[in-house]
């Protein structure tokens, strides 16, 4: 492959554009007159899909992105003084520009250290007990992603303390192909109370649903919506693109496409002498260790991806429109520079 | 016409769907693989434009909506100690859900009765002389709507004042369309700091640009867009909606277009008997009386338009793509439902 | 009375200093150590002075002054997507640089006209009605002072739209003693909610008390204060001042005092040729016009007061420590400058 | 000592009273009429005695208490968007409840470890190298205390990042005491741009002042203090008590008592077996282990002090008005209890 003609990278996958059963999807929505700020029938429909998907009643919630989705949630369920406990590597703690403490004015995002980078139940006992009146933020709320196995014992540890549990679901959709569960699985059924459930990464133009299980969650939450500058007038384009996503399964063959993609970089990068897969494949995402060379030629030859993961580390991401040959053409550079 | 096959009403021009210009360039946009949050060549491209636009050398950034772009710019300006001047019946003072005060938390509107709508020069002068130290907000900012004629006045005694000043353009190419004027003699010209660009109405799926033409504003506004949630990941997909705006005149075709709809509809209905314009036509609105049960016949006939602007009276929008075929059918059954 | 030795003047009742009863029980606080942050026996007692005072078990926090008092209310009982409905010239909208926004960033102050300064019931039912979806802010609180005649048919009404009414009571005292009322029958009584208890104006070296009637309000409020700076750590020295005003009574002397200098100046200067009483004396404010040359004549003899109430009109505030001879000196200077 | 008799304990240097100079200044404040709100000689003349305190032409505010000194300070310097490098075991980190994302909404602290509880310059250096564009808070602000020896060099690279250096002095005067300097040698002279000066702790009623040493700060922070609950209406007793501290070296009197105590505990408790000091004294503060007999029966012997800074350690505070009959008393009972 040429790389003049080089379409695809491994650098993220909000670097794709849109699946072609959303494109569709706005292309069906963009006729005529509809009233405007989410009273549309599109609304509705997408709302129902949602609801389908997780196989019950939940409140779903239209908006631009994950930064937003991710700290109206937050600021949903906690006053200022309280705080929420998150992984001390969590992106809404480490890559959001400190987002749920402008939505949220006063909460405290609590990074925890874990294990493995995961959050560990008793951290959350440790966290529940440490209150100490009003000089330290109240414990309200904890953050944690799709990781199943732990999931349930975090829910257990975060009810037992009172707090809330937040999802941040950007990639919920492989996390649901990987582990090869119904979507209810690994959220409510788990204990989660709100998920912000990615659509950006899965294929969309750009949108983030929140999704709110615990029925005595949110209060007016469409007003935080308006006032935090997330709902669209023209909101009907961003409801059809979710019709697109969930109507026929493209969401879940988007996200087998990217973790497929990712599994077989992974077992064609084992096999190139000087190469370490850093970390067992996350989902879409391979860590592998190559010389500094070989990653520079790379990116020379026009690659993208980024080694801001460690010494000598790379991470790269699929997409859901990643193909075989875009994977064969990677690997095959390597292997030619590691030569 | 038949209703079921009414496609386009008189309630908003936010009702109406993407123009054909917009849609290609969003076609055109997705393609590959292009870095995320705004570091693209589309944004490049779509930012030149709107520089093009205003023959001048002002900053650009483009958000999801008009909410987002009065509140930011806003923030931008204002510490929290601070007040922002408006018509007491400015859009950003009764239907923005104080988005302001969120997003600049503090900071005050500052509600000004004007004579027929319009902030009077004086009032400006007043507002800054009634300073009384501490005990109030601190007067900052002057937001404005595009009134030509007084534009001068207001932007010279908000300068005299040390404020600065604020275009809320929401229909900014209507105005330019009405007027006659090219986009610099009622914006910076005039004296205005920073325009809130409207996209929405003027034919996008959904966005707005935030221009800057004061060179001493603004300090760091990606930061405020990012952390706002403003900022997209597939940032392309709004920039190109632009691109497919201006480059080849869809702005101000759209716009004319709307206006000319509503001359139509403003001078078919003059001639109804027991209707009666409320005001002069402004760019793409007409505002008319009609007796009760023709306002209700209409509604009963599936036309959808807003009758909440006094007793008896009706707004009516016109869009990018109101038809001379919709305003007569509007008008047949006005006249029909007046017999 | 030479002016060098003017000891007292009627610019404001927070002009004053401390009275004996609140000193004599600041120095019985000054003695060894106690814990900080209110956990020692004179908040314990000070906090049983004020539900003795109000004859019920509601919930009290000492904060240091009125906009802090009136700021953390409004915050414990709004989201930021609520608004305040008060008085169009309520303190807490013009004189606090819009505190309220500030401690509860996005909530809105929503002025209401009313006749003869006061907020009529139906009002609030028309601001309830006219709630406009996400729009525009939603109702929350109704914030009112103590005028009785008044305050049952305003509570009637925030009630039935499910509002709360919070009493701005910065002259609390003042009110109790002018209608010679019990302080119950001008709060829960009548359906406040939330209380700010004014202590400065009644002879506090500096302390307001926010008093919750409403037992579901409020929740973790000394969170609230610690967050917002007005928790104390020596804050003994705080609820000592009120078991000095509370314990036996100085509290409505104070209060009666500065009434009863009050009624005295308007008494006697009603007899002086060219000089007008305004409004009817409001407790311890006398509002008056007399001609310019005397209102600048009694500035240069030194004698201290406002006159931005109005074109000619002064505003004359007594305290808990005006006398009847500062009365009969300034009425003496507006008698030799009136000639 | 009897017990019941004991006035003084060691858990804090907030649970002590008033100096008498403090109050002897409060007592001369306490005469007749002033102008409300700062505007009156008790400010003038208090703040030039800080002015003088530091040798230089300082701004200098009053305020309530170190949360608002500090939280204030940093609103002043910071965007929403912007952090604040501190200890990660700050007060300001850990103890206020996040008051400084409730004064600066958005703003983010951002706690970094040291070694031996020190911040070095390197990580300051490491901070502002890792911006990464929008996606995390921009530093602004490092937070620092009196280590003079550290102190240059972290001034240095702050100023180096372009960063503001703020000093958390709630013990400034104790740390003059200690090192022996001026005070302008560990402020201003080292580059430090804001101090949160400490009076509370130093023989105050209750109340900080805030010292902007950099020419360039603040802007309109009279506003902030208003708007924040920070602005007394007779704050006159706010100055009058820092007149009482400053004016004939009271300050510098208590701090040297307070630090003499603690020399005295710890060379006292030196020579008692089982007793073990943990950390080099700091100021008047005595880090010491204990067996948990000793500890638990000196607490059942009515004595004050907290435990909760390590196994078995206990921190023992110093105050202004501690004497050389209450350590002695103290060291007889752990003597007495260590049998």
């Amino acid at each position: 492959m040429d790389e003049a003609k080089r379409a695809r990278h491994f650098a993220s996958d909000n670097n794709s554009g849109i699946c072609p059963e959303v494109w569709a999807a706005l292309a069906e929505a963009n006729t005529g007159h509809v009233s405007g700020y989410g009273d549309d029938p599109w609304n509705e429909k997408a709302k129902q899909l949602v609801r389908d998907l997780f196989e019950t009643d939940c409140k779903v919630f239209f908006v631009y992105n994950g930064t937003a989705a991710n700290s109206l949630a937050i600021a949903s369920m906690c006053d200022s003084y309280q705080s929420v406990i998150a992984f001390d590597y969590a992106h809404v703690v480490t890559d959001e520009c400190n987002a749920p403490g402008f939505f949220a004015p006063g909460v405290k995002m609590h990074p925890i250290s874990g294990v493995n980078g995961k959050l560990l139940p008793d951290v959350i006992d440790r966290a529940a007990r440490s209150r100490r009146d009003v000089h330290a933020s109240m414990s309200r709320v904890v953050g944690t992603v799709y990781t199943p196995d732990e999931l349930a014992g975090i829910s257990k540890a975060a009810r037992d303390a009172g707090l809330y549990v937040h999802m941040d679901g950007a990639r919920f959709a492989n996390a649901v192909a990987t582990l090869g569960v119904k979507p209810r699985e690994i959220s409510w059924e788990m204990g989660v109370d709100v998920l912000s459930l990615g659509g950006t990464k899965n294929g969309l133009a750009g949108g983030e649903a929140v999704v709110f299980f615990n029925e005595n969650l949110p209060q007016n939450f469409s007003y935080r919506c308006k006032q935090s500058g997330q709902l669209a007038s023209k909101m009907r384009f961003l409801a059809a693109q979710w019709i697109g996503l969930l109507r026929d399964g493209a969401w879940l063959r988007n996200a087998k496409n990217a973790n497929g993609a990712a599994a077989l970089l992974e077992t064609q990068l084992r096999g190139v002498p000087g190469v370490r897969i850093l970390y067992p494949r996350q989902a879409n995402a391979v860590f592998v260790d190559m010389p500094r060379r070989v990653l520079d030629g790379l990116h020379e030859r026009g690659w993208h991806f980024y080694t801001d993961v460690g010494p000598g580390g790379a991470r790269l991401m699929c997409s859901w429109d990643s193909t075989a040959d875009d994977v064969a053409a990677f690997v095959r550079d390597v292997v030619d520079l590691s030569k």
